[in-house]
């Protein structure tokens, strides 16, 4: 269940209702090929061909075809554009309607962004006014692995008595990534968000969880420029992601460890599971996630192509998927999985 | 307990085990009389009285007295400076070592700030590592009030299994005041943290606890520059607090009506009190909460001369004087109240 050292049984009566992903008009589907010409101008199979870099690797090797973007990289921000509340905005009316629960159900309030459009204002109170929701809000965040542990803090909350818990997660990555060959292929914006509920049922439930964070990473992946707002940091580009290769292998250790964890557990195996979710980050990630949780690809959520990586809301706008696309919706075992920045990690099996 | 709509007993078998309030050695305190100084210089007193101004106004009418900064209203962000992750890192070591607990047997940790250092980096998993903790860890926040919520879920998060949860909250208000007469006094800087424990003690808990949220005010009550960080709102000063007296009337109504919720969910009365602590915000909301709760001003913990408003970690900043001041620390049964931004606002019964 919750916590690294406890080892019960998880958490019954607990069902996913709702679920969304938000893309909304006014941003815009780049291709690989609209990122080309960004970076290189409109004479980039010239130009790429020049610097011997293949046109085709981000598809062929990474898994990156399309994704959404409200920013483009390395632009300044511009206060005309969306912003992660936005999206969140968005996400969250659209899983409340999936769900058909009425707001004043919803009794608790999580929003999730690695991207805040605000600096001391917490988007959960914003949120909760923005939708017309009376209800506990917090904004929170562990990485990319932030919507596993509102997950996981949200079956604890209905626990405790809540109906509905509404979890709603925006991301605009574009605004810290640097228009570079390295960067801009990989990371995309969206809204997605998720509805927890109570259910009568004692057989849906969170069977297991885990989570677990270790800030020895911390300096490897993230945006070093100091906040509240400087000039020097400003001048200087410090306000983009950067990410070092060092924090990889440890990556690669916290998303081995987790699906055995899970299954312990559960007391179940990989064949009991119907689909895995896991964050989407390329799709050798995913095939690393299948693998380490002994799941077919087939039975594995791999929608990279249409998104790239939109951090903390990866593992919903799979979620989101899988419940759409998958046939997940009712009466089946999913695993959840993710790691990233923090480096927090962890993974969840629920019966829906 | 959690949720509004819920009318359940509490949660039982919960303790604080160790509190504390972090000033490091390296900021400075400061007297009304040295803002004075920096606002109209050497000669303030008589600036001041041109200008019609009382220099006792701030100690007499508010209770401002002395605080603690870390850095000058209105200058430059340095990175020599104390950071909020800073205030909060001696604030936890200070806590646990006050608990008594090995850092080996916390089992989750909050962190709590609306003026965090960095960006994307959950400041959860930064502490955690700093304190040498595997745990899992989350960076939270719904204004001043983010205390009251994090302590609200510590309880369910034990409820769940965790033996103890470290809540440690760090900010550095001064560095989003305008140096000047109507914000300037008001500001301080501070760490906090509590150790929330499980307890074999059926007699101790959470008696009765109340939270919500409402965003309809945001824009009366932040800093409104767009994140990430951008040359416009740099320039025109868009990084500083705002504060309108719109969201005041609903602000009072919030302080009001938590401890007649708080006196019927937990079934006692406010006799029963033997300690209120207020988020300290000044010394009229001080007395305003005291009135609120019927509880006499003896027993209201009122530190704001010594600190001035620090943002989130106010109460417990607060919670720690009661407990090293006002022989609050065993079998007595203490009611923490809070309101600020977000809207979010909130209070607890818990018998220590």
């Amino acid at each position: 269940m919750l916590m690294k050292t406890q080892e019960n049984m998880g958490i019954s009566n607990i069902t996913i209702t709702g679920s969304s992903a938000a893309f909304p008009q006014t941003g815009q589907w780049m291709h690989n090929r609209d990122i080309h010409a960004l970076i290189f101008g409109s004479a980039w199979q010239e130009k790429m061909q020049e610097k011997k870099l293949d046109p085709d690797y981000y598809e062929k090797v990474l898994g990156f075809e399309n994704r959404f973007w409200v920013h483009t990289p390395g632009m300044p921000i511009l206060h005309t554009e969306l912003t992660s509340a936005d999206l969140m905005l968005e996400a969250a009316e659209r899983a409340i309607e999936d769900s058909g629960i009425a707001k004043n159900e919803i009794d608790f309030i999580i929003t999730v962004t690695i991207t805040s459009p605000r600096y001391s204002t917490s988007m959960g109170p914003y949120i909760a006014g923005r939708l017309g929701i009376n209800a506990p809000a917090i904004e929170m965040k562990t990485g990319c692995a932030s919507n596993i542990f509102s997950i996981v803090l949200s079956s604890q909350i209905i626990a405790g008595g809540a109906r509905n818990v509404l979890i709603t997660c925006g991301e605009t990555i574009t605004k810290i990534l640097k228009l570079n060959p390295r960067m801009a292929y990989a990371g995309g914006d969206a809204g997605a968000a998720v509805v927890i509920s109570k259910s009568s049922d004692p057989a849906k439930g969170i069977l297991a969880s885990y989570i677990n964070s270790n800030g020895s990473f911390s300096g490897h992946m993230g945006v070093p420029g100091l906040l509240p707002p400087n000039q020097f940091d400003l001048e200087h580009e410090n306000y983009f992601m950067e990410y070092s290769d060092t924090a990889e292998d440890f990556l690669n250790q916290a998303w081995s460890e987790i699906p055995e964890i899970l299954y312990k557990k559960a007391g179940i195996a990989s064949q009991d599971i119907d689909c895995l979710i896991p964050h989407q980050v390329n799709k050798n990630r995913t095939a690393f996630a299948a693998n380490a949780a002994n799941i077919s690809l087939e039975k594995t959520v791999n929608i990279i192509g249409k998104i790239a990586n939109c951090g903390s809301a990866g593992v919903l706008l799979a979620l989101d998927d899988a419940r759409k696309n998958k046939a997940c919706k009712k009466d089946k075992t999913i695993m959840l999985l993710s790691a990233g920045g923090g480096i927090s990690w962890g993974g969840l099996i629920i019966k829906t």
